[in-house]
Order: C-alpha cells, then sequence, then structure tokens
C-alpha cells in the first residue's frame, strides 16, 4: 500500500455498524476533544506517556497513527436518525453537551441496515436493506467504495457496535469462504447481519474490530479469509463495567493467595442493550462471555486447595430505570488464613457508552495502525480491551488486565521499531 | 556462617514483639498445618507454583527455605497471656479450631516487654521490664541469646508485631549509630521500644521485619548499622485490608486512564490495633502510612489531566462491634469520556489477623533466605508485603501490588540462581 | 374447651413439618432459652412490654399463653435425621452451641413424611410415606392422635415449615370440602402435601400455621373448613430478610412523599431452600409473593406523580457459598424536590432460620391464644409476620410493616380483655 | 389578627436567613412548580391525600394554607449574590433548569447579614451589616417592616437556613427576655447571628422556623419571649439523609426485636455545609444532632437484652467532589435468635438540598397556619422535619418517624377542626 501523504496527513474512514449510544458519544468525544472543550479520558492512544523518553512523549506523537481530525465517519442502523438524534434518545450525554457538537452529529445519518433472517423478524426498526442476503452484501461493497472515494481516504477501519445477535449452531457456512459464500447466496439462516458486514470489510481489505458478543470473527470461513486478504481482525466484546473490574480484583486475590469460594455478580442495566439482553437466547451469549474469565486468571487446576471448588453466577438484568448508566454489584467470597471466610462487595455505578467509546477509538487507532504495519489476522494483543479476547491459535486468552497490559505494551515496542524502520525506508524510497 | 546441617534442617527462631492477635493466630495455623488440619493459604513461599517447570513445583522446595517443622518463637509482650490465652481474648480463631492448636500455643509464654518513657506512660499491661533503657536492651539481648542456644537455632529473624507506636520528631540519636547508644544510655525520650528491640536484634546479626508503622527501621543510626553487621530488614506496616485493595484497583484506573476526583475511604475495627488508633497521635502515622500510595500508582505530574487534582481522604474508627473483623468501605469518583463521572463503591469485610498472618510467614521465611544468601539492608524486593515499603536508596516506592508482584518474582529467581551456586559450592566444599 | 389445667400449665404441642434448618433452629433456640444460655432474640410475644403499665409487664405474664416449658415438638420430614443431626447439617448454629442442646434435639426423630404425585417425582428423600393419598392422610391423623394423648396434650398448633411447593391451577379440589375430600381419594395431582397436612389439622381442631409461600390455606375448601370446625388459620410465607426489609423503607420514603422510579432486588442463598428455588417454577411462586408489597404500601392510584411508574424487579439466585446465610442486595431509585433522582443501596447480610425462627415461635403461641380464645379463620392481626398476608375477606392486606404493628397491637388489647372476662368466666365457673 | 382577605388569597413573606444551596433550590422548585414543568416531590402539604374524604383531596385544598404564588422572598446572606448566582455556584440544579426560573431568581438580591463577634472573625463573606449588635438589629428590624409593607403581606415567617453556628456554653443571656436584651446591648460575645434573627422575628410577631443545629430557640429568653408575643416555633435540624434513614431503620428492628450491638455512621459532602463541617467545633454540634435518636427510638433501659450495650458512632467528611450531593454509608450490627449477628449496609446517595428544600415549604406553609390558627410556642407536632425536635415542655422527643407522622396527621385533624370552626366564625362575623 503506498503510502502518498504525510503519515499524518492521511486519511482514515470509520465504518460503525450500529449508530446507537456507543456510536454518537464517540463521535461527540472526538469533536468535543477537537474543539478544545474534551479530554479524551480513557483513551490509551491518546494518554500513554512513552516510558524513559527523556520528554515523554505521548503514544500517538510517537507512533505513525491517523490524527482525530482526519477520522471520517460513515454509519448504518436499523433507524434512520442521525447521530444527533440518536445521542438525544440514548440520553447518554446532557443537552448542553451534545448542543455544542450538534452540527458534527447531524450531519451523520446512517445507510439503511443489513438484516438476516431472524433479526428482520424481531426488528422494530425499519431502515434496512431490501433484498436477498447477497443483493445487501453488494450494496453495503457499494456503499463503502462510494463513501472511500468521497471522502478521499487512504484506508479504513470497520466497527461492529450494533445489538447483541443469537449465536446459531455453526454449520457448513462456517468452514470455508466458499461455503461461507454459497451460504449467502443461499440466503442461509445461519448467516447473520454481523457475518456479512465482517465479510464484506473483508472483501474490501478493511479490518474488522467487534465490539460486540457476535461470533462472527470466530468461524474458520472468515479468519482465512482475513489472513488471505491481509487484513487484521479483533474481538470480540468490549471489557467495560463488571467484566473489567473482575479482571481487576480477580487477579490481585491471586496475587495474594487469597482462596476463592464464590463470586456472585449481577448487572443492571436500561439501554437498548439491556432491552435485547432481556431476551434469554440473547443473554445466554453474553453471560456466556462473562463467565470465562476467571479460570483463566485464578488457574484452578494449578491451585485447587484456592481456586479447586468456586462458585461463579453472572446475571444481567434489563432495569429501565437505570437507562445507560449501567450498574453493577458483585460479592465476592474468599477466604485466608486457617480457611477463614471474609468478602468483597464492589458496587460499580458507571456508564457503558462513556467506559467504551474511548476503547473503540483506540481500537481503530491501533487496528489501522496494524493493517498499516502489515500485520494480519486475529491482534492478540489488542485482548486487553475485550472481555472474550479473541486470539489467532485459538488457545485460552489471558484475562488478568495487567497481563494483558503488559502484552499490549511489547506489542507497542514492536509497532515502534517496525514502524521507524518503515518511515526510514519511505523516506529512502521518496527521498 | 558456617552451615553445619543440611538446609533442610537448619532451625529458624522466630522472635515476635507482641504476642497479641497477629502472633498468637500465626502460630495457631503453622501447627494447623503442621498437623495437616488446614492449607497455607495467604501464603506465597507455601503456595507459589514455579513456572516454566515440569513439574511446576512449589516455591518452598525450590529454595532453600526453612520447613515450618523447623520455626521456634519466643515473644515479648506488656501482657504475660500465653499464645493460648492471648489468642482466646483476640476471638480471632473458634474456639474448636484454638483447642486443636492448644498444647502448642500454652508452651509459649512471653517475656516482658521492653518500655519506653513514653508508651510505659499510656499502657496498662504490666508485664514490662525494669530499669534503664540501656538495662532493658541488655536484658532481651541476654534474652534472645539464651533462647537460641535452648533451642539450638541456626539463625533468627526478629518481628515488630506490636501496637503503632507515637512518631517523634528525629533528633540527634537518629543520626549514627554512636549517637542512638548514647542516647539509649541516656535514657532518651526519643528512644522508642521499637528501636531497641531493633538494635538489639542488628547487634545479634538477627534481621529485622517491620510490621507496624513504626518508623524505627528508617533511623540512619539503624540501617547503617544493619549495613555493617550484613543484616537484612525489611517494613513497613503490612499491606492488608483496605490499602491493600486500594494497591489492586488504582492499577486498573490507572491502566484503563480514567480519571480520578476523590476517593474516600474509612475502616472501623475493633481490636487492640483499633484502641491505640483511636487515640489521634497514633492514628496520625498510620494514616501517614496509607495515604502515600495513589500518588505513587497514579503519577500525577505525568496524567495532570487525570490525576492532577483528586481530593483522597482516609478515616480510621475504633468501633468495638467488629472485633477483629476489620472493615473497609471505599468511595471512588473516577471520570471518563467527556469527563462523565463514575463510581465505585468497595465494601470489604475482612479479618486482620487473617489477613496478615500468611504475610508474617513469608516475610520471615524470605528474609532468613535473603540473611543465609548474604543480603543485607533494605530488602526493596519485599515490598509487595508492606503498606510503605523502605527502599535501600529511600527513593519513593512502587506501590502498584503487580508491579511489586513482578519485582517479587525477579529476586525470586535471582535467589534461586545464587542459592543454586551456594549449594554447588558447599556441596564442593564439604565433598 | 374445659381448662382442666391452670393456664400457665397447659401443654400445647407443634406439630412441624418439615424438619430442617428453621425447625431445628427454633427447638435449639427454645432449649436454650430454658437453659437460660441464650435470651429469646426476635421474639415479640417474649419481650414485648406492655405500655402504661406500672410495672412494664411483658406479654407473655400478661396473656395466658402457652410456657415455653410446656411446649412438646413432632415432626414430620423426607428424610429421618433427628432435630440434632439436621441442625448439624443446615450449620446455622456452631457446633459448640449444637453441643449445649443436643440431647433434646437427638430426641425428636421426625415421622415420614406425606408426599403428592408431584414430590414424589422430585424429592431425593426416601422418609416418605407409602400408600396412596387418602392412606397417607389417615395414617398422618393418626400420628398426630397418638402424640397427643403420649404427651398429655391440652391443645395443638401446625407449623408448614417445607420447602416451597409447585403452584397448581386451581381446580374443582379447590371449591369445597366435599371436592377436597373427593379429589384426596381420586389421588388427584392437584392436591399437594401441604393440603394434606392443613386438612388433617383442621379435621383435628388443630390451627395452621403456613411459613411457606403454598397457597393451600388460601383454597375456600380449606377456608370453609376451618371456619365450620372453629379454627383458626394464618399465613403466608414469613416476612424476613429482604421483604422485611423492604417493608420497613418503602413507608419511610412513602411518609416523605418522595417519588419511586425502581427498585431491584437481588437475593442469594445457599440453603436448601434456595436449591428447591433454582427450579424456575418454584421461584415463581416466591417471587409473586415478594413483588406484591410495594403497591399496596406505595398506593399508586393515589399518588400517580410519585407512585405511578417504578419498575420492581425481584431476583432469586441459589448460591452455595453464603449457606444458610441469605444475602439481600437491593437499589432503590427514588427521587425528589423537582425530580432529581437520589439512590438507596441496602445490603442485607442476614440469617435466613435465624430471622425466621421466633416468628415461627410467636405465630405458634399467638395462634394458639386465639384459638383458645375462640378466634377462628383467617387472623388478619398476624398480617405483621408474613410476607403476603391472608386475609379472611380476601381484600388487599397492609404491607406496611408499622401498620402491622398497630393493628397487632390492637388485637392483643383485645385478646387481653376477652381473656380477662374468661379468666373471670372460668374462676366462676369452677369456683 | 383580623382577615381582610379571603384566605386564599392572603400574602405570606418568608424571611430566609441564609440565600445559599437550600433557599436557592427552593425558589426555583416553587417556581417551576408554578410554572407547571415540575411536581411538588417531597411536600406533605401540596401532596398529602386526606384518607376517608369521598373525594381524596390534598391537604393544601382542605386546610387554609398559604398558595404557593401568594409567598413572596426576602433573604439575608454574607454574599451579595442574587439567588440565581448563588444556585449557579451551589450547582444543585441543572443549568437547562436554573434557566427556566432564571428570572424569579435574579430579582431576589438579599439584604446584608447580621454578624457575631464569633462569625465576623472566620467568614470570608463581606456582605454583612456595620455596626454594633444592637445597631444590626435594628437595621434588620427596619428592613422587615419595609418588606412587609412593600409587598402588602397579611404576615411572615422567617427561616433559619444559615451555616451551623458555633455552640456556646449559655451564660446570663439566656435566662430572660430582659438579660438577653442587655447581652444585645453590651455586644456579648454568646450573642450570636441567629439568635438575633430569631429575636427580632419574634418582635415582629415573626414564627421561626430553624433548619439549622443552632441553639437560638432553645434558650428560655427567647421562647419565653415567643410565648409572651403568641408566636410559633419550631425546629432544629432539617432530617434529611442519613438521620432520616436512621430513624426509618431503627424502628423497623425494633418492630422485630432484633438486637443493635453497633451502628456506624460516616457522611461525606462536599457543600459550604460540608466545608464548614470541617471544622472540629462545629461538627461537635452537628454530631450531637444526629447521635441523639437512637435511645429514644429504642429504648434502652426497657430492652436492656436488645439495646443495652450498643455502640454509636457518627462521623461526617468534607469531601469536595461529592458537592451537594451528600453520601452517606451506614453499617448496623444486628444480631437475633440465638445472639447470631447479621448485618444490614445502608447506602444512601443523596441530595441535601433537594432533600431539605420541600420540608423548608412545608414548615413554612404549617408554622404559618398554626400562627393564623393562634397556636403559639414549640410546635411539638412538627418534630416529624427535625433531627432534633424542640418540644414545648423541654421533654424527650419522638425519634421514630412512623410516631413522628401519627402526631403529624393527629394535629392536622385538630387544625381541620378549629379552621372550620374559625371559617365559619369569620363568615358569620362578616356576614
Amino acid at each position: 500500500m503506498p503510502v502518498s501523504r504525510e503519515s499524518s496527513e492521511e486519511r482514515v474512514g470509520v465504518l460503525l455498524v450500529g449508530l446507537g449510544a456507543l456510536s454518537s458519544t464517540l463521535i461527540a468525544g472526538i469533536e468535543a476533544i477537537q474543539q478544545g472543550t474534551a479530554e479524551p479520558i480513557g483513551s490509551l492512544t491518546q494518554l500513554y506517556r512513552c516510558n524513559g523518553d527523556s520528554n515523554d512523549q505521548a503514544l500517538k506523537d510517537v507512533l505513525p497513527m491517523a490524527r482525530l481530525s482526519n477520522l471520517e465517519f460513515a454509519a448504518w442502523d436499523i433507524f434512520s436518525d442521525t447521530a444527533y438524534e440518536s445521542a438525544t434518545k440514548a440520553a447518554v450525554l446532557d443537552p448542553t453537551v451534545l448542543e455544542g457538537v450538534r452540527s458534527r452529529l447531524e450531519e451523520l445519518r446512517p445507510f439503511k441496515a443489513v438484516v438476516d433472517s431472524n433479526s428482520v423478524r424481531r426488528l422494530k426498526g425499519q431502515h434496512v436493506k431490501a433484498g436477498s442476503l447477497l443483493e445487501q452484501s453488494q450494496e453495503l461493497e457499494a456503499e463503502i467504495q462510494a463513501f472511500k472515494e468521497a471522502r478521499d481516504l487512504d484506508r479504513m477501519v470497520l466497527v461492529l457496535a450494533n445489538s447483541t445477535e443469537i449465536t446459531h449452531e455453526r454449520g457448513e457456512e462456517a468452514q470455508s469462504r466458499a461455503k461461507f459464500e454459497a451460504a449467502l447466496r443461499a440466503g442461509s439462516e445461519k448467516v447473520t447481519a454481523s457475518m456479512i458486514y465482517a465479510y464484506v470489510a473483508i472483501k474490501l481489505g478493511v479490518p474488522v474490530v467487534n465490539c460486540t458478543p457476535s461470533h462472527c470473527l470466530e468461524l474458520p470461513a472468515i479468519t482465512e479469509f482475513a489472513n488471505e486478504m491481509g487484513v487484521p481482525l479483533c474481538g470480540k466484546d468490549l471489557k467495560t463495567g463488571q467484566t473489567l473490574m473482575k479482571t481487576i480484583l480477580a487477579p490481585g486475590i491471586k496475587a495474594r493467595y487469597l482462596g476463592l469460594s464464590g463470586w456472585y455478580s449481577t448487572n443492571i442495566l436500561g439501554n437498548r442493550d439491556g432491552e435485547v439482553l432481556d431476551d434469554p437466547e440473547s443473554v445466554k451469549t453474553k453471560v456466556n462471555s462473562k463467565l470465562s474469565v476467571l479460570d483463566s486468571i485464578l488457574e484452578p487446576t494449578r491451585h485447587p486447595e484456592l481456586y479447586g471448588n468456586f462458585y461463579h453466577k453472572v446475571k444481567i438484568d434489563y432495569y429501565p430505570p437505570r437507562g445507560d448508566n449501567k450498574e453493577a454489584w458483585d460479592n465476592v467470597d474468599i477466604f485466608g488464613w486457617m480457611g477463614y471466610p471474609m468478602q468483597i462487595k464492589v458496587n460499580f455505578l458507571c456508564r457503558d457508552s462513556i467506559l467504551a467509546a474511548p476503547l473503540v477509538l483506540d481500537l481503530v487507532l491501533l487496528t489501522d495502525l496494524a493493517n498499516r504495519t502489515g500485520w494480519k489476522g486475529h491482534q492478540d494483543w489488542l485482548g486487553f480491551f475485550f472481555k472474550s479476547p479473541l486470539l489467532e491459535d485459538q488457545t485460552q486468552p489471558v484475562h488478568d488486565l495487567f497481563r494483558q497490559h503488559i502484552v499490549l505494551e511489547d506489542a507497542l515496542t514492536r509497532l515502534r521499531k517496525q514502524n521507524t524502520v518503515r518511515l526510514v525506508e519511505t523516506k529512502s524510497a521518496t527521498a
């Protein structure tokens, strides 16, 4: 990929699947930061300080990352609301804050959403593409290409930020690119909207960031295709709220060799996400994503006396009064010297989109950087951001937030080295 | 120090200053573990599994650490209660549990405590040494030596586990060994009981572990003397309960670049420690020890937009109904994307002595190992165990529990290498 | 009913259906109180002080209630464990406490339980009656009569303290005594074990106290029969833990005219009760019992601006690490002046059987007193003790704990008057 | 007092001492209610529905209370900010909400505050009266009279809503009106600003509502003067937040005869009130006001086995990040059957001024009604609203919120009767 512009001038398109609370909060924040009325709180790419440098530089100034001012947004949604209308309904941000970024948000009206045979039945939104799955995918492809040209973009990243999908049993369609394409042509029930977005993105050489619990990036059909096309992937399910807290606390308990007899977690949330999760099928997808983290951190087989027999329960409840302000309550039963029990209770009054938005920004910039650097397939080093990190070799992921942070820092160091070399090479070549 | 026995046969004396809840819980647990009725929950030396080994060995089997069966206890206290009587009054352990270890606990009756000019005024305990400070220190020295001979010990470790002392302004006595000895002879008000215990231990080549917030191991007079004598030191103030939780949570908040606007911590505890801390002078010593941790972890100067302006308050309240079951409540005010506030509340229903006892065991074994390996002065690598880690060069300590754990693991690797060499050398020498 | 003994000498039999955690804790406590090693904490009959009296007498000394020393216990259970074995397994009480009351508990071995067509399928206990429903009911009747004679009892009370039953749609069997008896003879699936216990008790003139959420005392067949026989009834579902707290807090919120937008309640419990409630059918019975209380207290139709639109969710989760120590977490979203939102979080670490046992004692004594006084049918005035108070006229019950207390006090005053008269009359008659 | 207007037309002046968060929130809310953009949430006078009436009328329509549209406000403050400026600084209400009531708030600019010899030293506000205490009191008197005339008022009520004052030892000045006036003339250190406001109000026949912990209304000098002048008084210290919660929970614990071993309460708040309470002298006044409630509710002498030995601790901490959003955390240690311990934790995220404002409205209307009805001296029946209710006979007040509510309802019934009579009489007289 020839870099025709100075790296700081490169323009990157962000293709948002879902223009709900998360996407609108992301764009509002990016606009506010550019206006100088907000700091990029929660964003590693914007705030990380490189250690050991005499001048303590920010990561974004050390690595050739896209500048916030060079990001361009497109979106797809089942409602036709502009980002401003969507943000107003989501009520994550105060009216006065929204007013300040109104014009930027009003500019963005979504394309019609891709719908699969299942979602078409359940959803009430009517802003959806017509035609067969294949026709929808072709329309999507054309929209993305037109967007790229219209905005004169160097590269793009697709972000899955849509509602939680039902998980199907894997069938033929998952096994290879050819079989997936056959299923797509046949309009198979197993092909979900997320799979179509991911497939089209890869086809166009666009990396995919999966912020949702959807299984789409785990299908061999998709991962092989991504490797074939040299496209980076990462997912799944942003680590915010309760699971974030869990992957902070559990390593601490383990570092002190305290035993665990039980961990009870309940979540209450009142946004569209919560409403979808009130459906028992959808909640199963989500809860499974949340349950796996403790085993990986605590290693029960290595420490049977400490973690051989703990009871872990995770509940998610739709509770409208909370709105987008998710709330988690955890009760953790630990035991210490001579087996004596102790308890930790954590009540986290958090905000879903506020915690997630900076992660999306980081993932867009880092996945784009990986793409630019020539890294492809699952980006294991981005596990830091996800509840269920997907690994290239499909082994058990690390969930301990602090180990994930170390892995991330290692990768950033490698990216720095490779990009220095590339920059030097590019300069030589252009000289 | 000639090692006459097989390392696994070496006998180590544990000199306990204070035979209250903590010391009696420690001994009860060690006895129960030997009886096979308890696991050494909370103890890194007993439960740490060495990574990468084909056989996943426990640390205690890899390093030449003293075996639990080879530990011998002596104690000093202002009450004449045996360890059994003391444990019964402390009510940390259930009567049925205590019954199982009764004979071991009944064996241990403390020597009379050293008292300084200040404590002698306040304390109600009457089991104290008579005479001048110098005479008391000489009596202590004789007791330790007699104990060593009587039990045929190879080495010893002194553990400060007494009540929180008042902190004096440093004066002349702190500046050098000679000046300290002069102050001791003169019976200066500035010389506290803890200083005398530490001084006599060092004089006898015995390492000192300071589990309390006392400043005694920070005096230049003491640290120089320890280096001169080749004696390891470590402290201060065991990291349990709320501060432990804080040094787990704060690194997690920082890893995600979330801002902090305030952290309010309150503790309620009802044991003798709590009663002493009801005294405003004593509580000051303790609260200062607790306040420093956040700055070191969050680095406000590097991240002024996140941590430049947070309000940190720590309260300790004596609350008898809680007994030894310390309880902490923390309210943490954080902020995220676009400055939106969120809250974390942590209620930790913990047990002071249950959390502390395994740390004391680890510190005894690791400090003894350091001593045996020839390491001297402040053991920076043991910061993992302390609220206010003391460093040899008196720089700012690391408080992040996970970074402390990495530092500890590094030191364990070094200890392993040096002891392999030493063991090889010893074997050659004895061959 | 001729009172042959002095009222203080009268002997009352307590027929316990279910000899689990609750029943064994009740008997253990009554024994400990008689031994003088415990106070009757939580018991209104034992601790209530009559106002206005010069000598501030206890209720139990003012009303002709059975003395604790005159209570005799029988039990029925699906396990053959004695009360001591059952208490040991339930682990509500400490071993040392149990030891002190061991002989009394060991005396009590339950009769085989009545089983219906549904429970017989699910239950693992094998200590059950053989034969048809009718045969079982006849066996039960014989056991009760034999017990009465053997212990020379004046009166009896039957207490339903068994596990939560499935709720059936009402059918023919509910409509009249005759139809119920026909269903019993036919071995109908609609006839549950609880109904059989209640039916037999009433037949024998024995009052029934329903501590469980079972619907048995609501069937017209049963209530009519009780009125016919002159037998008092009361129920249902003891008000302990979270619902108790809710009926304390909600009246307080209302007294201050604060609005309510939502109330989220979650319960974790690990005892046999919790295990049964893990079954979605059983939990429905229980949750419905818990949901109704708020409407009755808050009166949404009278105060639509405050309570016209609140969201109430109640969850019960089986969580074994908690054992009998039930734990509740409530999040209450209220709003005040100008609609501003505020939150109340309540975390109640309670003990199921400890809270319930004194209520059972009170209900036995008060229902027996009602019986002795000639009151029959549903005892509305005992609503104070129940989650879902049953009223004679089947209208909406009062749930506000404080209003319930006032109603109870009124009834106690009436009981006092009537019993004074009766005592006087009895004396005249016997004179 | 001749009632020249229809009672619904009568104009009542509200004299606000202190124009901070509370006063400005009160006025903003009253304006919003009149505009129809807010409901009078939290106000008994506006929302109470009279029982038993066929038409379920609101209290405000049954009793001849002042209408919200007929209230006129004056204020005194140590800052010259208008109510709008003050509300903006207090940040209790959102900017958009404030905008809607801006013009009403901007109209109100306070008179200069009265300052005593102590406050004059501490306060930074410079909007204070000059001259001796006597001169200040004369200026105040003139201001009130001018205000009454300018607004054509029928009656007035003075509300003490200023910052917590230091409590002095009572001296001569407290003993009689004459001695108080002598002390005022002499400029005695014992005479506080609150006393002067109260004294001048009474002198002008204006009732006084004391929302603060100040002792001014307890002085015999003041209470005698009020009775002499026929003026009603009430106080002290509005019952909001933690104490409100305590007087809801404690009666519930007692109704169930559960024992109490300890109650630990901590408060964090960040408004001007919190800042003043950071001063150890002021906090003492406040904490004493909070400590007394439990004894009165639990009656330890009647129930020594339950309440004879509980430990009660109340802490107030200034914590700026919380702003006006006061937060309380309570840990309540109770015990039940056989002495088994249980715990209740309550975390109340409340808003100080939002909870207090409707109480001030109610107190103004009810005290004015008392005044209109001819009731004088301390209004015992208003104890419902206060942390430390003042009684006419200085006996121990009732603190149980539910008993206070019953007392209040009784008084309302009496007021209804007396006012019906009066209305009839008035009509006759005017006929």
